[in-house]
């Protein structure tokens, strides 16, 4: 794989010059003008020009002609002009030694019309053959807090705080508004970038900028598509490598979006969920809306993860424990366990009415005593059962007699795993909240569902940071290993058995053969020609005897006709339950781990688990749970426990097999795989390996 | 079914006069004083005694002994005082002419010692032989802001604005924290009640009050469990023919909690699911959250309906748009296809480089115009395939130019279609946004998630309104009915057609019943001890002609050994889709229809879908649609579509024939009943009834 390149977002987001090109009172419906006011109430912090070839001096300040004209070679020009001139100014810009260019045009080829095409493919050529960094077209620009730098036009966002957040938006509208209400919850920023069409820099170039900004700890994104996936991953390794935790929205996942993606990756592994695999390779914490994004960068940025996924929930009322039983099923949270000594201890705190319990009550009185409140809640902190704490904080209410944060900060220091607060509904974040938040030095969250999503983000990073990101391996195997009956013999000692069977070139031959097998066995017409053994009679099932196979590889041969027969492969019969286990190579983000349940789970539900290659044991453990039909694994209409130990070598038997071979296999897949009871295996019934063409 | 009775409520939030029981400067962790004060405020809404036997005045007013000493026999008497006085205190209170109390005092067997059981034993019996309304105990009292009086302690309810929403809320805490933010959002409020533990009144007696009430016209609640369901059911009924919604948050839909239920009801109608079905056939909206009723009420509260599911969503940011579909998926919502006609229409408006589309992303230059953007909603209002409309709504900002609600009003006069504005996130509800929501005359709901689902409300709703509420018919059916031969014959007049299939006494007659009947067949032994007939070999499937229905049937005499034999069943061979059609009466809500796939999927995914009976032919359809593997009706593994018709008339006739015979079955289950191919019809394999005891 090559490595990949990422461009330079620098002279983008850290200009010290810009230009602004198309400078006018109402030109790009009036943002130049909105522009230059941003810059010029942050005091100019990059010097700016103006260029518009029709004006002398706009704002008190020297309009000139072109690029040429100015003083110096700038870093950074804004572009507004309508998008037929857009072309124009670029050469001319890039001919003067311009660095960066933000394009905020329109018009390039992506309305219903096509109008622009043109020049659009134009433009694509000028920024790879120069190599400028383009941020757009039809974008609304970025901005850049940790240098008062705001080169996006709404002046709403002028004067939010500076602080650790980074952000990636393709939506530019979406952005704004982000933002704003981040901003109110107290989070503060250093660069935010809206992508637009990203025919230079894209998301993966300003990921990797976000990674080395030393100001960015936490990483936010809205996501439509991702341009290069290799870069992607690239810089998401990183992010990961610099413990930089990145949550994001991705777009995408409608079934009206699942059923464009079907028609360019496989049937089964959905471009949606392939992403999720990516999210949980890398640590990334994707969010169902942009409102969760805003509690899931509070949580990240504070900085704690928890050890382990036991969840302790404290609250002040039976309604919250209540509603936050019913998030706590959907969201696949863990609730810990207390400790006897733990419950012994809290009983002595609460009244003898107040029942202890996680999620506990700790009823109405302690919620109105802050410190017997947070005093209870150390005792859940100290119990080793415990490795997150969610408890229901109030910020002070303007009728409450303790109004200082001083017991959250002993609460916190009495423990080093996290402790979050959260109310049990949205609230209005005001002033009062933001400082309180901020001095209490813990992130007070908005609402149960997405307080558990937020914790649950906490847990899977810190489970992907124990872990690590595992690399992909280079392949290590020989074409030789492809070979039919290879093939099997390869894939038996890494753990996928196949069913015991036997070639017989006649009807004597197959009954000694499965005399030797055991009954009952399979027998299936071996031909070139037959294709389709059960349309031509060619395959009988649950054969008890020899006798029995005998008559029917006769009959069999009989039936074939004129057809040339090669023999008669004897196989035993299986009872197992069915699974599909599979490696396929996405086209976007490689080699892919399939699991589900066979016939009509896979093939009617979609019930599959997807994880990027390698997977070890755990996972391929964690993909089994996954399945909606997972019990089938436990016995299912009477049948014993199914071997899941040696389903789950299978699985990573395969995912190793196709890593080694992958230069020749774009597809290894099994279904179905048999999964016998307890210690007795499993049987790969049907390999199907798919030959890169 | 006996005609549920509905309790007095009047004189709890209504009361002429108050007597606060208990009236200290602490009693009751300080309540007492707050209600006193809360009512003081108010100008003493109520006249308002005090009772402390030893306390002669307090906040400058008299403190009377007990009851006997009031000037007058009070309507509520508000009792703040420990647990072991309350029972004298009541019945004190009766005594002497008490109507109502409210009991927020806990202790009454609910903690974890069961501490004071014996108390609430005898608080029952006295609340029930009285017949007094009693609110509580344990719980935090009621509002009547519809009076200006105030019953609930936190003095932060204060000051709430009168209006049209009334609540029941099991959680006291929670009932404070909805409508504080309810109250932000410009909701404004009757009467509220904090149920506590029901040992008088419970929620099917608020609810019943809250649809008498002149000033109530939506109801909202939040519920832990429902008490009496056939109260619960009638009083939900007479608030579907009042017009007034009902939206609620009902707890209990966690894993936990459904095992819990698994032990009361039948393996797969766990009780959250029939709640659901129970929410759908009483026109009630259930609410994922909390946060979510404070949407789903200000969309029910606007009075608009639509006519149908389908739905425009007009944005001004690709964004927005991508967000919608992602949701749209999600909760099922019902896209408008636009007209080619309104599309013309629109494309004029709108510039060259926007694409007209539903969600429509209209542009930012006509976001920042809200006068267009109007006029293009209202082009979507007008087009016939469009049932209602979402946009979205700008509260104006700072630096907007227009900041008059006028195009909103316009654009809803131009229709009689709902119309909501929605922002793409949670934003924080200030006076602005109050006043802008009032003057607009629409709701602006928070977030595209809540905003869909509050759609997705509307035209629940609207469709339940169409539709009607059916009633339970009257049994019309004879126990004859269910005699072995005749409950077959019965079942196949309504649709539920037997398989083909005759008894014979022996092999010749078994062979000549199967050339009447076609092969290939099945043969059953009858045997009054052969209950398990596989397990005697009394089974034999797929035989294809006489000769072999001759020796099988030989065979099987032949292994009977000295059990006696009757004779044989011969039977067609089914190649249908497994389905499984059952009605079973539910012990809190009555007779329910489930509907699932058989097999697999009805054992190991629960994948069913359930109706309170009776369900109509358009209902039964609806639950097709919602099983999980619906796809597999289309036709699956190559077969033909199966016979949907013909389900739908087997559904809708086994709902029927139980209802007519429920007097005597508890349960009637086919599983399975076999759905051929189209215009083939079905086949009720395997009919279980199971008799009352």
């Amino acid at each position: 794989m090559s490595v990949p390149e990422f461009r330079s977002v620098e002279p983008l987001l850290q200009p010290r010059s810009i230009a602004i090109v198309g400078a006018s009172e109402t030109g790009g419906d009036g943002w130049s003008r909105v522009l230059f006011h941003n810059l010029k109430e942050a005091g100019f912090p990059a010097r700016t020009y103006l260029i518009n070839p029709r004006r002398d001096e706009l704002w008190d300040h020297k309009v000139y002609p072109d690029f040429a004209s100015l003083p110096e070679a700038v870093d950074h020009a804004l572009v507004v002009v309508p998008a037929r001139a857009v072309n124009g100014v670029m050469r001319d810009g890039i001919a003067h030694g311009l660095k960066a260019a933000t394009i905020y045009s329109a018009g390039f080829g992506e309305g219903r019309k096509g109008v622009g095409a043109e020049i659009g493919a134009e433009l694509k050529q000028i920024i790879a053959e120069s190599g400028i960094s383009v941020c757009g077209p039809n974008c609304m620009g970025t901005f850049s807090t940790a240098r008062d730098i705001l080169l996006y036009p709404p002046s709403r966002l002028r004067g939010l705080s500076k602080g650790d957040v980074g952000g990636i938006f393709h939506s530019g509208g979406t952005l704004g508004y982000w933002f704003a209400q981040a901003s109110l919850r107290g989070l503060g920023f250093s660069y935010a970038v809206s992508c637009g069409n990203e025919f230079g820099l894209d998301a993966a170039d300003y990921l990797n900028f976000l990674v080395s900004d030393p100001d960015t700890r936490v990483i936010v994104a809205m996501l439509e598509s991702i341009r290069r996936p290799d870069a992607f991953m690239a810089a998401a390794r990183r992010a990961f490598d610099a413990g930089k935790p990145v949550t994001l929205v991705k777009l995408g996942g409608t079934e009206r979006g699942k059923e464009q993606a079907k028609s360019h990756t496989g049937a089964v592994a959905v471009d949606d969920e392939v992403f999720n695999a990516v999210c949980d390779r890398y640590g990334i914490t994707r969010c169902a809306s942009i409102d969760d994004m805003v509690d899931a960068a509070l949580a990240l940025r504070y900085g704690r993860l928890p050890a382990g996924p036991r969840l302790a929930v404290v609250t002040s009322s039976g309604g919250a424990v209540g509603l936050t039983l019913d998030v706590v099923g959907a969201e696949g949270v863990t609730l810990a366990e207390l400790s006897p000594a733990t419950v012994t201890k809290m009983e002595a705190l609460v009244p003898v009415d107040v029942d202890v319990h996680n999620p506990m009550d700790a009823g109405s009185a302690l919620a109105s005593d802050v410190e017997r409140f947070c005093a209870l809640c150390t005792l859940f902190a100290e119990d080793d059962n415990v490795d997150l704490i969610a408890i229901q904080g109030r910020i002070p209410l303007p009728d409450d007699k303790i109004k200082s944060p001083e017991p959250y900060i002993k609460l916190q220091a009495a423990t080093d795993k996290p402790v979050l607060g959260f109310s049990r509904m949205v609230q209005n974040a005001d002033e009062n909240y933001r400082t309180f938040q901020h001095d209490a030095g813990m992130p007070f969250l908005f609402g149960i569902p997405a307080t558990m999503r937020s914790m649950q983000a906490l847990v899977r990073y810190g489970a992907r940071r124990r872990a690590g990101i595992p690399s992909l391996p280079d392949p290590r195997g020989a074409e030789a290993d492809l070979a039919p009956g290879r093939l099997s013999d390869r894939l038996a000692g890494l753990g996928v058995t196949p069913p015991r069977e036997a070639f017989a070139a006649d009807a004597d031959q197959a009954a000694a053969a499965a005399a030797d097998i055991g009954f009952p066995v399979a027998l299936k017409v071996v031909s070139d020609e037959a294709l389709h053994k059960t349309e031509i009679g060619g395959l009988r099932l649950n054969l008890t005897g020899e006798a029995a196979v005998r008559q029917a590889a006769a009959e069999m041969a009989a039936s074939m006709g004129a057809t040339p027969l090669r023999g008669f492969l004897v196989q035993e019969m299986i009872d197992g339950l069915e699974m599909l286990v599979g490696v396929r190579d996405d086209p976007q983000f490689g080699p892919l781990v399939v699991v589900g349940l066979g016939g009509v789970f896979v093939e009617l539900l979609k019930d599959v688990s997807l994880r990027l290659a390698p997977v070890d044991e755990d996972e391929a453990r964690v993909m089994l749970g996954e399945l909606r039909g997972a019990a089938a694994l436990d016995g299912f209409r009477g049948q014993a426990p199914r071997d899941v130990d040696a389903l789950v070598r299978a699985i990573v038997g395969l995912s190793t097999f196709y890593l080694d071979h992958r230069t020749w296999l774009s597809d290894l897949e099994i279904n179905p795989l048999m999964v016998l009871a307890e210690g007795e295996g499993v049987r790969a019934v049907d390999v199907r390996p798919v030959r890169r063409h």
